[in-house]
């Protein structure tokens, strides 16, 4: 019976993994007054098939801990231990724009395969790699939440159309569009200098009496989605809606997105933001019965 | 040649160990809006002997950009890549405490094993492990400090007695006492219960004339050390000086000691703090020119 442990604001997406046949195991991070972290494994974890649930936004921050949990738990008898990683970072850098940099994808995914026997992620952020496959090196699975964005989008919203960020996520834009049977269109951006971008929409005249639903895999900085939503404001559509899978929102993009004439933002919970209103534990639930089956 | 090359922080210390034998690298390390790290090397590392400057205070912070750092190097073609780290950290927890518990500092050793060939410290804190060689997987070199507290105070002070912090420790005072020709004593602990402990100074009234010296490897909380000094003070003694390796500080630490009724808080440079008056970059640059002639 495989147990189930969780990393700090990740034990209520954890229990909503757990099935008969799972166990819940408790485990504690604690810092020095130096800053050092003290994991503890509070469960029994000798002769057992242990399962990990964390999201790895604030990677940097997590780095410590999951290194020490892993090993403690080998150290303590463990069988094999699995990560439930609903949003798995550092995708993003896949490739050497720049001489001497590194590329944190690849390095990171080694990095985890080396204290993890497998993976299961939902929708990482794959550009230049095609699959996970092509950086980790132990079996990893990848779930999309594309049919549950695609069901709220109907359930919710009477005349939409979809709006994708760029040519990069078209395929994926499309899928959610599909899914629900509504029309898409993919923004088109033209750089003018360095900074300044100007974005539109193309056809959207054609949807005017349709609500925009901007769709993105990650919402960080929202700027895309900002610039977007002054745009269609500026061309009196309906208020449009903000729909992301994983609700990373870096510093104050949240406050800016909110404020930025948008009728209503949505995401789902691979990341606790208070905008998640899409629950994706029960793909991850379905998944994990699966594998452990 | 070998290539020098410093963590933010650490840029003097590094600039203080080169020779003509060695050059300068640059490298930046920068953080996306989401927080996840770029580490870029600006210099060029092929067929080049690395050897990276960081202190492990703060360890946490710095184990993604020591990965990203060495596995870039690798990639591109470093010949090998050595730390020099003035402070080493996770030394403590050497011992599974309680059931379930990490023991970090194994577990760090290991990982810093796998990503250098070999380091270079000053002073760590040895416990349960007799050398640094019982946790490492690859070479260490391990510097002493004692001569050069011994000369400060030698140099500082006119009639010292050191005060050693525990019976741990006894040995490593004994060393800078007589170093320096000067008595020590070491602090007996008494405990009353599970946070009261009673700190008395034998034989302090031998020592009426002198001033009290009380030495540590890490001065982290600072507990002891103010705990002494209330004690020395209510015993009319001359007042305190506090000498410490590695200026850790924890929190307001510093705020406290220095508040505590001491004369002077005396540190060396393994860690950047305000009270750094030893310097113990002479001794790393020995040591680094040995090793690489």
């Amino acid at each position: 019976m495989p147990i189930l442990f969780a990393f700090p604001k990740y034990e209520s997406f954890a229990r909503a993994l757990e099935s008969p046949g799972f166990s819940h195991g408790t485990l504690s991070i604690k810092h020095f007054p130096d800053g050092e972290s003290l994991v503890t494994l509070q469960t029994d974890v000798k002769d057992k098939d242990v399962i990990l649930v964390c999201g790895l936004d604030d990677a940097d921050q997590k780095m410590a801990p999951l290194l020490f949990f892993t090993k403690t738990a080998r150290e303590l008898g463990a069988k094999s231990i699995g990560l439930v990683t609903p949003y798995l970072g550092y995708m993003r850098q896949d490739k050497r724009f720049n001489p001497g940099e590194t590329v944190s994808s690849n390095i990171f995914a080694k990095f985890l395969s080396s204290l993890f026997d497998w993976l299961l992620t939902a929708d990482p952020h794959l550009h230049r790699h095609e699959s996970l496959d092509e950086i980790f090196t132990v079996p990893t699975t990848t779930l999309h939440a594309s049919a549950l964005l695609a069901a709220w989008i109907k359930k919710h919203i009477k005349k939409p159309i979809v709006i994708g960020p760029d040519e990069e996520s078209r395929q994926w834009v499309q899928d959610v569009a599909q899914q629900a049977d509504i029309p898409f269109v993919v923004l088109k951006k033209v750089r003018h200098g360095d900074k300044n971008v100007e974005i539109t929409v193309p056809d959207i005249e054609t949807y005017q009496d349709h609500t925009p639903v901007l769709v993105d895999d990650i919402i960080s900085t929202a700027q895309t989605m900002i610039e977007t939503i002054k745009h269609l404001n500026s061309l009196k559509t309906k208020p449009p809606i903000c729909l992301g899978i994983h609700a990373v929102f870096a510093h104050d993009a949240y406050a800016k997105l909110k404020n930025s004439g948008v009728a209503e933002i949505v995401t789902t919970n691979t990341i606790s933001h208070e905008t998640n209103k899409i629950d994706v534990a029960p793909l991850f639930a379905q998944a994990l019965e699966h594998k452990t089956n």
